[in-house]
């Protein structure tokens, strides 16, 4: 695995702006490894993704803002630098339901999804034996109607106290207020279980099942703080029929709901989301 | 080509059905193609769909309600019989997009699509050459708001005169009025250009595009009195990317909506589908 | 879940088929289920599987063959009955990799798949902490050239000691002996990681990026003396770019390799697979 | 539509490709409208397509090889230039299956393929209704195992009269001299109703029926001197079942057929394929 570097930027289009980016990394002897841009032309907005080798790169990383912040200001860029050895640091948020938590572990555990998981929060008990078995600290927190604020207050403290980067909810069925959400900001990725915007709120599936549709959906997005509307990341179906009851849809809908949570994670561990409007662009 | 009979049933559940149906072809010396059969567990409904080889079969045609008449009173049975050698009369409904019109024509004229297609209705003149290649009867009649329920008057002539069995809106774009809705009953067939029920209504690739879903979609559906409710057909979906403008997404639709339109077209005309609260069986 | 019987046939063609088999459900008060058959023109060959209800079915299962074997007999049926309450004893094989190991355990105890697993049999000691998880036994049994054949016959001492029925090769490295395979006929399930016939023997996901193909693909099938030429259970592919690596062909592939060979082995489970010439019929 | 120019080039990597291409076109008052690079890492490969806004673009498209030679020189590039306003002259070639020519023809009508369609070739006079519809010159050669070399000489003339730049196989059923093939590298498109490698040569839904498959495939590809062997440019596949007739399969591939080769056809037209050892990049 090479060390690398990934830059991604947004900023107004303007010509010269794909020149100027590699010319930077150029002059400092990066070799760069991908190149993605994209232009949204009904905003005018130019968003891109650069990885390069870090290896001979005569830029000190702990000095790139400094290097760089004169070219994003003269162009007016917002811009995230991040390190393909700084393994971001994962929440995974888990309820009864636990084939994505699961499924999650299982790619940790093999090396395809590259973070940390310095810890898992829950609802329920149950799952805590599949954490044990790999290895990862499991917090039982209670949430009620009444104990919902001090819940919440103690989940924030594990993430503060585990420098977390990024809460997954891997089916985890508690709404979160819009203080947490609001204080995370493209920071929660959540699973849906429907093609959204279809089936937005409670029990996709019998909603599903009810209007009859072909094809089973899911869905995962950033979280915002009105319900099942934030970005979508990744969606995939699969086909179902008559043959298939409600108990067979939540079966099948695991499937789909494992590797639609587990792309989007994916994707956004190695910098691949860039945002605008509601949104995003997931470079490949 | 075999000639064959197809006989649809539905009822109550109870023991014996399959029997009963399988027998009365027996005796009749008639030899069973395909038997289909499903049911919906939750509503105690029995459904199914048999076709026979006419080849050998003893009882005259004309008189099949006669003789299956006191088997379905016992059980309590819907019914529908049809000839695979009587072919439904279609009528086509279009506007100015002539992509799913077009396709039409050519599977009916290669042979996939076995029906008869005496007319094409249209509120404007584009089409009429690709009518005319085909050599089918193009009628155009003019819809606007003032003289709606003329132009129904005058569609309804229309399909009285050329015994239309099916109704197929191919991308028309008028909506059609409760009453005309309801003198159709299970007889149109829209296509519409989202995975329904995501995008209801008018321009779904646009709220598709401003949602920023991951997958388009198209759904055949029988029309109702709710717009974009019926029961649905057939859906499918293709993979889009922020690469695709909302223009892509008009073109990469057409070949959606070509072939999930086809497809129900296809199914109804070889009287594969059943209705259920509102919902389809499609047997295969 | 309801207790029912599954009868699986096939016979030469002949006028009064279906009814026959209905009958003899509906006179034992049998309340018929599912009901699917198919004919293979080309053969004019009766293919059918039967599911019923036994609550208050009147025949004793353990009469089961006395009482159908005169109707057998004289429509020259092949047959097999099967009760939904017996659960089949299946012995997974798997080498290193251990992703459809894994998968088939999760599917196993959530009761996706229902079966007994009596043991996991390994040329490698690796995949022991997925099965201790489990407690399923694991049995290490090296292989190398030259003590195959002692292998075999411990491994085959293992299936029959703990009455195997199904064998699910898990991505197991080894290949076996014709004699193994020939006393073993339709009863043991292998995964290949291609298209089948596309890439067959070692290696394929090298062949497949050598080739430059642009959907990658997996195959469940029978095995049997012809290296990857047994009858096809289950096929899925998915779509790959110039993006992807060779080692990310690998980790793609999982995701596929896992969902068709737990299809696969979720049909055999539920006796819902008919083989004829080399090929399978899989009723849904 | 914008005017715009499109380069694509490959190279042994480098440090500073990207910053030379896109300072090239900065320097000239160029705007990037799509900047795509791909590093074939196993080979030390550097591939690239540039496609900009040719509005205030400083270099007269005509003295640009002379601009552009100096830095393609230094960095050992191969490359091509193309003019987005220059539409490629494109030959379909067709025996009796006219689908895949009715989509092209259609697509092309519409606007979707950007190109000239100065003549249809074919071996058959079936298809000529279509062409007469669409005003496209329609050449019958008869192709006998007497006459192939004069007929291959025919073709060519016509192709050179024509200035033919691309040649599609839409079903065209006649196998092409190696010397016709030599003549026309990485200019002829073929469709080949398979998952390819899977099912080579003639008959190939006969091959899948026979083998079994659950997958149906169609695979356009560059014509190389080995049957069905040149570099793949889209592939794409449907689900069948037991259900299905070997008369099914060929109606179902036909929707197949006319994606796949549309979509090869599409990207070849917009300069989107570039090709190393025996692989094709498609830059979207």
């Amino acid at each position: 695995m090479k060390r690398s570097a990934i830059l991604r930027v947004q900023c107004p289009d303007s010509k010269g702006l794909d020149a100027a980016l590699a010319e930077f990394i150029y002059r400092a002897s990066g070799n760069i490894l991908h190149f993605e841009q994209h232009m949204v032309q009904e905003l005018g907005l130019y968003l891109a993704r650069i990885e390069w080798d870090l290896d001979g790169f005569q830029i000190e990383m702990r000095d790139f803002a400094r290097h760089f912040a004169p070219i994003a200001d003269r162009l007016n860029m917002k811009w995230q630098i991040a390190l393909s050895s700084d393994r971001l640091r994962v929440a995974v948020f888990v309820s009864k339901y636990d084939h994505c938590l699961v499924d999650l572990l299982y790619r940790w555990h093999t090396g395809e999804l590259a973070c940390e998981i310095p810890l898992i929060i829950s609802n329920h008990p149950d799952a805590k034996r599949h954490a044990d078995f790999y290895g990862v600290p499991f917090h039982v927190i209670e949430v009620t109607r009444e104990n919902k604020s001090d819940a919440e207050r103690r989940q924030r403290e594990l993430l503060k106290q585990h420098r977390v980067d990024l809460i997954v909810l891997a089916r985890y069925m508690q709404i979160l207020s819009p203080e947490f959400i609001a204080d995370h900001p493209q920071r929660i990725i959540n699973i849906h279980h429907s093609f959204l915007p279809a089936f937005v709120g409670a029990k996709p599936h019998h909603q599903a099942f009810e209007r009859g549709v072909k094809l089973l959906g899911a869905t995962a997005h950033y979280v915002t703080e009105v319900l099942d509307d934030g970005p979508i990341i990744e969606q995939d179906v699969m086909r179902i029929s008559h043959r298939d009851s409600l108990q067979d849809l939540v079966q099948k809908g695991r499937d789909l709901e494992k590797i639609v949570l587990s792309r989007a994670v994916g994707w956004h561990l190695e910098h691949r989301v860039l945002l605008y409007a509601n949104k995003t662009v997931v470079f490949d």
